[in-house]
């Protein structure tokens, strides 16, 4: 008899991977390859479903596809789609009735920071928590919120724009067209404005008087800190001070039982994490001190949200009780 | 055949309220009394008791009495105890097993705004949604979040503090420790710190310029701004503005179908209501502008954590499956 598999796919801005995951959270086979978000879906589609059939060659003999799980900028698990996520030309896709025209299996989306919340809970730092926060710092920042052992969706599939709380009302312009988010001051650009704004402040002599701001990525700022650059050091102080405040906002919602950091700039390990801990308890309610745990990310970094994704469809297929819905 | 009911106890800081609620939500008796939390818990657990009884020897011949739900500040459902509210002196109650010596029957206990939340599901406001928020404006703020239809009580039954987000870092200081706090600008105590923050800043006059801070009421504050008062009528734009803004926030967490407003500073109504909802609605990210209802409860005030008390135990022997856990 054939084991069972489903497809996780993620979606991103730059790169999109594909991977065969088995039951018990294998990944049988994982590829990457450039999302081209600046041409159409169809384009990206016929790409994707190509791949998707050499892999089924390859594992067909001995595997059989259950299900396929997606993950992608403001994929809507309410309603099947991708809501025209900001740096892709693709507009609205209607994810879902397209896959299903073609694969006759149930599909479902959700966005990226779900699906990793999905991964954390099947397979990493959440296993077995009812009750926790996944934080992904990228580009933007997002968030999976898991309460009472589920994901919260919201009424339309909207909540969990944790990266778009407002932080500080009237501060820094924000792409959503608002000022002061979250994500304005935390994610990998929020870091790089930071740096901008501790030049300016201080006098201090620092390699980064050298990048323009156009070259400066967080990458750069993570280097320079671990060279004891004082504005690179600060910086991440100052991301930790404004990432730890928000998390214990967060917290008095959901006391949660841990909160996992994940996405490109938690790579920065404790650099980032020690100065948002600290400031993390720091502004915390009494009833929660040193009762929320505050990590990084266990699952291997591109693995998350293909993982995530493929718990998705798995739990579809639970709820529906068989292969279709 | 006798009919089901449960009592409903909401236990205030001044007074108590005991209900007998049929399944239907009917109240068929309800009575008051001063908790007089100055005492001790058993002085008042023995007036409780007495009452009860005399409700059960009434209503016994008719009524077959299921189970019995509670209200209380820092109720803990998961703990099943009162843990310490702040103007009470009476320390940690272990409630659901004092109440179980006495009653052979399934006892529940949860916080004021989370059993509010309950009881607009059960009753009032939000039936038949699965994604919605209660708000409590009272002497502190208070809420109870509804997601997937089940309340958020997080990992150890202390969620839902919106009252202690921080709403300015470094503001008005907080019984609680901290300084910033929501309930600190829109609780009763809250808008009349600002009515006093507005007399210190504006010239213009006011008949609240003859109250002293500890005779000044929210009640008073109304009735000034009924007959237009310009303090008093800035105090409600004041208070709805922040009110306003960390409802957008909290909205961005959970994208609810409502968000209900509820409690003392409630029964002001549009003069709190109105520019609350304008500042939510400019404070909201694009994605949820127009698609939040922001509405004052419609549950008869005194009765609604009574019947939401009711309700909690009547969804707690749903769960057993029979009269008893």
């Amino acid at each position: 008899m054939k084991k069972s598999a489903t497809f996780g796919i993620d979606i991103g801005g730059t790169n999109t991977t594909l991977g065969l995951v088995d039951g018990e959270g294998n990944c049988l086979f994982e590829e990457s390859f450039p999302t081209q978000a600046h041409e159409s879906f169809s384009k990206f589609y016929s790409r994707l479903s190509e791949k998707m059939a050499a892999i089924l060659e390859r594992f067909g003999n001995e595997y059989h596809l259950q299900g396929i799980g997606a993950a992608a900028p403001t994929g809507n698990y309410a309603r099947g789609i991708i809501e025209a996520p900001s740096n892709f030309k693709w507009g609205k896709v209607d994810f879902v009735n397209i896959l299903r025209q073609h694969f006759d299996l149930p599909v479902a989306i959700t966005n990226d920071a779900k699906a990793a919340a999905l991964g954390e809970m099947e397979f990493g730092a959440a296993k077995g928590m009812l009750n926790f926060m996944v934080v992904t710092l990228g580009t933007g920042v997002g968030s999976g919120i898991v309460v009472n052992g589920s994901l919260i969706y919201g009424h339309d599939g909207l909540a969990g724009e944790f990266g778009h709380t407002t932080i500080k009302p009237g501060g820094r312009q924000c792409g959503c067209g608002r000022c002061g988010c979250l994500e304005t001051y935390v994610s990998s650009r929020g870091i790089c404005r930071t740096v901008f704004e501790l030049l300016a402040r201080s006098n201090c002599s620092s390699e980064l008087r050298q990048i323009c701001f156009n070259d400066l990525t967080a990458e750069k700022i993570y280097q320079l800190a671990l060279r004891n650059d004082g504005i690179a050091i600060s910086a991440f102080e100052y991301t930790g001070k404004i990432l730890g405040r928000a998390l214990a906002d967060a917290s008095a919602y959901f006391s949660p039982e841990a909160i996992i950091i994940f996405g490109g700039l938690a790579k920065a390990g404790e650099l980032l994490i020690e100065p948002t801990r600290r400031h993390f308890e720091e502004n915390l309610l009494d009833i929660y001190k040193g009762k929320i745990r505050l990590i990084a990310s266990k699952v291997a970094n591109g693995s998350a949200a293909v993982l995530g994704a493929s718990a998705l469809i798995r739990k579809e297929i639970e709820k529906t009780g068989n292969g279709k819905n």
